[in-house]
């Protein structure tokens, strides 16, 4: 969180992090005047979707969507259509986030309570009949593809010229797509024995790299309609660099001081999850070291001598330095591939820029 | 179930049924080879998801949806693309009984293992580490998800030109914002003490009534351009038929012959579903019948003898009668209204036959 809270300071230029919540927040008004006229027991539902979506969130899709518009040449101050267009981006992810809470059983995000969370509250306030928890795991898939088919209305009703849209539309179908497929691969490696760094890699392309960078993009390139080779460099630039956010977020999950990162400090082990630092551990730790993380990795009550412990059998292996490899070159791979392409200047600076952050050490 | 048959006659009339069935075939057979590309653990996914929407399903509301495009004088033969528009519907459906399961445990679907019931038998069988239901779960939510975002996808690329989808948009995203809507209100009414019979209608009339009746028959008149009269009499037909498609749903819930049903006798009652049949018996019977719905209702273990009190005491109470009075109104609404239509008289037909249908009592 630490990292990307510079990360927002740059795509806040032209106000993006505003007029991105203000759309959000009027395509909201409207759809709970909707719910509204059905039935006034669907307030907590309108209600709920609303606070989500717009007390946090750090905007990413749709700043990156932005940026590949204007990198495409598309103005600045030219109209709040694209604005609509690719905040529909944050309506996918807050689905995406409300569902994976209910996969994981978490009972936070951002600090607050999950949405099934929220409604097993209204449901215990309420003194409703049957398990609160099953209520609210009902309530949250419901609000999760509510929200979902909502993003597509706004996309689709963003005010640009249809062709636009249209055009646009396979950048789009293809993220939502690997997105889910990402999503899938994750939750299965989550229940391997082991999981191979190569494997791991391939989650983080679809479910971050992919998702979060090359196809808002694409999108924002197409909504413009740019040529090919623009989508190409976009690829070759988002596809290294998102795979960089996601190995630092890797390893601000374990070596991550909680100040910065909002979290406390080696949740990633207590939560188990088989990252690439973690397969990269395993394939290289001395025998004595790989059990330490076998018998410790996912333990729920790790406390911090274990996370001590883990993190110097991580350090020992060299798993850490060879992810700060990985994201090194990768971002070098990134930023050269975007300096070669036909990059709007204002764009491809904020790329840069966005790129280099991403490689900060911030542990 | 039974009822429903007959239904489908009808409905096969154009060989619709088989037609809806190969485009959906087709359509995801391209999903399946987009997934294998992405890695070949995905396998497991495409082929649930084809397995899932192939092997059954009455393809009723895509075919509201063809009878909706011809009854605004759309052509019988005229071309694959409206097919494929209106099977798209079944996706969102798919969507919506995977979720649904997930939401009620239910263990089993149109006779064979639910999608999360499908995935802890995978998970068992490859001995992957974790809980098996947990993993049934994330991987029916996703599969569902996947599913809802291919239906806006198969419609969008249906084939039909681009203004004739535009046009269509609002129908569509009415539909699946109510069908949202229609089963929170379900899931909220279902934990609810006591529900009026008013409340009990207005989820039948949004879960069921106006998405698989009135919207479908809105997307296929739009998609044809059809003039704001025809769907004011679409939806004049649809709400009441889609009424009294669930009121009869409800009786055959309760007293319906296993044969004909396809599930256990008093399945409804077991359950504990907040019916409208439920809701009048309990606003009219005598406080000593009452009693008997309120201690029996939602028991999981209910015998013969069990179903046979609780039909007693609807019976007595009046309710029966007073739901076969309901569905005999709102079968002469529908038709009264589809007759003073401008509506192409092959299809009047085939939706005035579809409304009697209705009315048959299966009981």
């Amino acid at each position: 969180v630490g990292i990307l809270a510079d990360v927002i300071d740059v795509l806040g230029r032209d106000d993006l992090r505003g007029r991105i919540g203000r759309e959000l927040a009027a395509f909201l008004t409207e759809r709970t005047a909707e719910l509204a006229e059905i039935s006034g027991d669907l307030g907590a539902v309108a209600t709920t979707i609303r606070d989500f979506v717009l007390d946090g969130g750090k905007r990413l899709r749709p700043a990156f969507g932005y940026w590949g518009w204007r990198g495409a040449g598309g103005a600045a101050a030219s109209d709040s259509a694209v604005v609509r267009a690719v905040a529909a981006l944050e309506l996918v992810h807050a689905c995406a986030l409300m569902h994976d809470d209910v996969m994981d059983g978490s009972a936070t995000r951002r600090g607050a309570a999950s949405v099934h969370e929220r409604f097993a509250d209204l449901h215990r306030s309420a003194a409703l009949a049957g398990s609160p928890a099953s209520f609210g795991r009902a309530a949250a898939i419901l609000l999760g593809d509510l929200t979902l088919v909502w993003a597509d209305e706004m996309l689709a009703a963003c005010g640009l010229p249809i062709e636009a849209v249209v055009r646009a539309r396979p950048a789009y179908d293809a993220m939502r797509t690997e997105v889910m497929a990402g999503q899938y691969l994750d939750v299965l490696a989550q229940a391997q024995p082991s999981v191979s760094a190569s494997t791991a890699l391939l989650v983080a392309r679809y479910k971050s790299a992919k998702y979060t960078v090359e196809r808002p993009l694409h999108l924002g390139g197409l909504l413009h309609g740019c040529p090919v080779a623009l989508l190409t460099c976009y690829s070759a630039y988002g596809v290294p660099v998102g795979e960089a956010f996601q190995l630092r977020d890797d390893l601000l999950g374990v070596f991550g001081d909680p100040v910065v990162t909002g979290k406390p400090a080696g949740d990633d082990l207590r939560e188990g999850k088989r990252t690439v630092l973690i397969a990269l551990t395993l394939e290289h730790a001395p025998p004595a070291g790989a059990a330490v993380i076998e018998r410790l990795l996912g333990d729920p009550l790790l406390d911090t001598a274990g996370v001590q412990t883990m993190r110097g059998a991580i350090e020992d292996s060299g798993a850490r330095r060879r992810v700060e490899a990985l994201i090194a070159e990768r971002l070098q791979q990134g930023v050269a591939a975007l300096a070669k392409g036909q990059v709007e200047p204002e764009a491809s600076a904020a790329l840069t820029e966005l790129a280099e952050l991403s490689a900060v050490r911030h542990a």
